[in-house]
């Protein structure tokens, strides 16, 4: 049937979708979530559609297109198309499969990837496919299928120098910024890290975010490998590059009910190591409570499925279980974090020493994996000498230096309302505070930490100073944070 | 923070949701599928939160907000409200407890029936729901109060003269057309029939579709129960009243894996009846090949929860499990459905004898069940005397008689393409061609069957004639015909 475009001026955030009138729809039997083709000359694309039961949108003859498939086809607003009705994806059938306890094989997980990574299954297809991974979970089989689709579905990165060293933590704010220590520490040493980190979704700030306080982070995959070749490292935002593509729209469905599919998580996190060729991986799994994994069984069952799969796709492997009770370091925010990094680096005595020391240990416990004695001692060395600090800024320039570290300029003191003990620093009030105030965009905001918790305060004692690049946010936080009980003294 | 409204101009079909611009919602802490109130003077309405990520619909300041919600509370374009965040539905924490295999209470079950009736959960939320329902199943006790819920959130009809009966078929096309004999039977004999009847969504036309074709059947409740209390009975569609509404919306997410949880199919039929507040039911379950249960035992099983729910919840029960594999009658489609029903009740020789036989057993178990002697031959006096003709045509006056039976005047034969055996009727593909020929809207549209499976053909006779109110679509069907092997001759 032949339809005139019509633009809406809405995204969808990646599936595609078009609207059409009722009318029409029944022409040709089209329900709700049916697929049609759309042709313009010898390209075309399959589409869900969506049917504007009231007409007031779409008119009969008309197809309505959002932006996302608007650009894909090319299409000009009021061009004549052509539309066909096509099956829905067959991968709809093996998720009904799923979500009735059977086991997937390859071929019908790689359909499913396909189909998700090409924004062909709507939202409540897509949800159905979570939740059936999550409540019929997936055996090894089927984890190490899913992380070779989600690999291959996606660019691969390879580089000539090998080992390849990776390093991932699982979840929890603690011990995230260990990456820009570590891996300098690594490539000082001679290995190639190529490194992909995150930016923050609830957390005051991921180490992209981090990062991007005194570099670029934001490259393309062959900018990525240029500077990996040269400097022998890099830590760069993922989400710039098309690894394992999959995972973020998978992400998106879980986020509403904090899913947190055990199958899904390893196959994301693997897929991710396997699309930058990674040789040997650590992988750190903070427990405790506050961390993502609360109790030491969760996570010695997470550790041996992480060395199974690792084995499983021909990767070596070792994984930490760490201590994830309390954050690590005094700041929390992105130049706040920063600032404790190059402190450490430098071999500044404002470094946290926690910080340095978790750094220390994960930087051995690679080089023990490589082979190295005395890994703890090399890893110092290597930092006490100034070698790491003077590999992150090669890192630095390599990425693209930005500009100078900056603090946010309006301030608040967080002061102890009356004399006992620090029993209890919330994350999610913190990371409430932090992110009003404008952390991770903004980079200067954040939180700077004078007490830990079981530290004695007196009343009126600074426990903590709250920044802002912006005096609106600062005040918003501030309201936030007098509503909230973030800081407990007893 | 105070936004000024934006009319957006398209509808979700419900769901209450506002999109608002990334730089706004950072400045509350906002994400995706977060809530908020808006605000209107002494008015509120809490919505689910969809941030426009490019700007390029919602600018900073505004709050872009769908029909669904503007008419709701009354808003005008461009005026000023003020919003404050709000927390997520206490049932999201619900479901994730039903997904994690735990066991409902009443209230928890009540929690989520509330928000679903007020469009308070976002697709993926209610998706995750009906998953968890489907892959952890429900025991009794969650079908009990999971009907009472469904019940309680909607409207709930009384009626003086008691016992008052209903009657059910579970899906597959066949014996839907018994509805409008069986009830003016009953009625005939002084019962109360309050019966709600729903619309086809893919087969060529559900009994509110086929009564339309002379009378109305979009009638409010009030209405209903003033036919009821004059004439003993009505056929009206269920989906202009507010009985159990939870389950429209449930559905609309069940449609696209076709998933048809047990436990959810016995709540929603229950909620109806308690709706309407019925002491007597008979449920029909065809099984066999084309039905909906193709095996006895899986009938037998649903028949026995039938049972054991109507018990719980103080309510009359029969369940007949019926043969399932032929459609009952001739005419397919509203029209020529109805032109079959009429020569029954008219006790006109052209009348279906499978129809009609269907029909007497199905009173007849009715009035068994109320304790009449010789049930199958009192129905067929009432019927054959006329007197089920002539109450039917009490209700078809008392529901607004509307015009004439019209059967479509551009016709097609379909002709056996060679001498045989009429092996295979494709239900399916029947579907199809009579919804492109109009059905269930168009009332003329359909097919009439001059043979059925195990006739004996011969090349170039007819086997059936397909009929549309509109040329243009009965070319699209015929196209559609010619495509699919609907007929099978062997």
């Amino acid at each position: 049937m032949k339809l005139r475009i019509k633009k809406l001026g809405i995204r969808t955030g990646g599936i595609l979708i078009a609207v059409m009138n009722k009318e029409d729809a029944k022409l040709m039997d089209l329900r709700g979530l049916d697929r049609i083709k759309i042709i313009k000359g010898k390209i075309f694309e399959t589409v869900i559609v969506d049917i504007d039961e009231h007409g007031d949108v779409v008119k009969k003859g008309e197809i309505g297109v959002f932006h996302d498939i608007f650009d894909k086809i090319n299409l000009k607003n009021h061009e004549i198309v052509e539309t066909i009705p096509t099956r829905r994806p067959f991968s709809i059938a093996f998720i009904k499969k799923k979500l009735d306890g059977c086991k997937l094989n390859q071929k019908e997980l790689a359909q499913i990837v396909w189909d998700i990574v090409h924004n062909k299954l709507d939202d409540i297809e897509l949800t159905y496919f979570v939740s059936s991974c999550y409540t019929r979970s997936m055996d090894m089989d089927e984890i190490v299928w899913m992380t070779k689709e989600m690999t291959s579905h996606g660019d691969i990165l390879t580089f000539k120098k090998k080992p390849i060293v990776d390093l991932h933590c699982i979840g929890g704010v603690a011990g995230n910024r260990t990456t820009p220590i570590v891996v300098p520490i690594l490539a000082a040493a001679g290995y190639t890290v190529p490194k992909t980190a995150s930016r923050s979704i609830t957390s005051p700030s991921g180490t992209a975010d981090t990062m991007e306080t005194i570099t670029n982070v934001a490259i393309s995959a062959k900018e990525m490998k240029k500077i990996v070749e040269k400097v022998g490292a890099c830590i760069v935002w993922g989400g710039a590059l098309n690894l394992a593509p999959a995972d973020d729209k998978i992400i998106k469905v879980e986020k509403p009910l904090m899913i947190d599919a055990e199958s899904q998580l390893l196959a994301s996190i693997m897929a991710k190591k396997l699309s930058v060729s990674a040789t040997h991986l650590l992988i750190d799994i903070p427990a405790g409570n506050g961390a993502k994994l609360t109790r030491i069984n969760e996570a010695t069952n997470l550790k041996e499925e992480f060395e199974e799969l690792a084995k499983r796709v021909h990767m070596k492997i070792k994984v930490m279980i760490t201590d994830g009770e309390e954050p690590i370091g005094n700041g929390i925010g992105p130049a706040l974090e920063m600032r404790d990094i190059l402190w450490v680096l430098k071999n500044d005595k404002r470094g946290p020493s926690d910080l340095k020391e978790k750094s220390l240990n994960m930087a051995a416990e690679i080089f023990d994996m490589l082979g190295k004695k005395d890994g703890k001692q090399l890893a110092k060395k290597i930092l006490e000498s100034g070698k790491a600090y003077e590999k992150f800024m090669e890192i630095v320039e390599a990425q693209g230096r930005r500009h100078e570290l900056n603090i946010g300029t309006f301030e608040y003191n967080v002061v102890a309302a009356k004399t006992g003990k620090l029993i209890h620093l919330d994350n999610r009030a913190i990371s409430k505070i932090t992110r009003i105030a404008g952390s991770p965009e903004d980079k200067g905001a954040g939180l700077y930490l004078y007490k830990h918790v079981g530290d004695n305060v007196k009343k009126g004692e600074k426990i903590a100073t709250l920044y802002s690049d912006n005096e609106t946010k600062l005040k918003f936080a501030v309201e936030a944070h007098k509503s909230l009980d973030g800081f407990v003294v007893q």
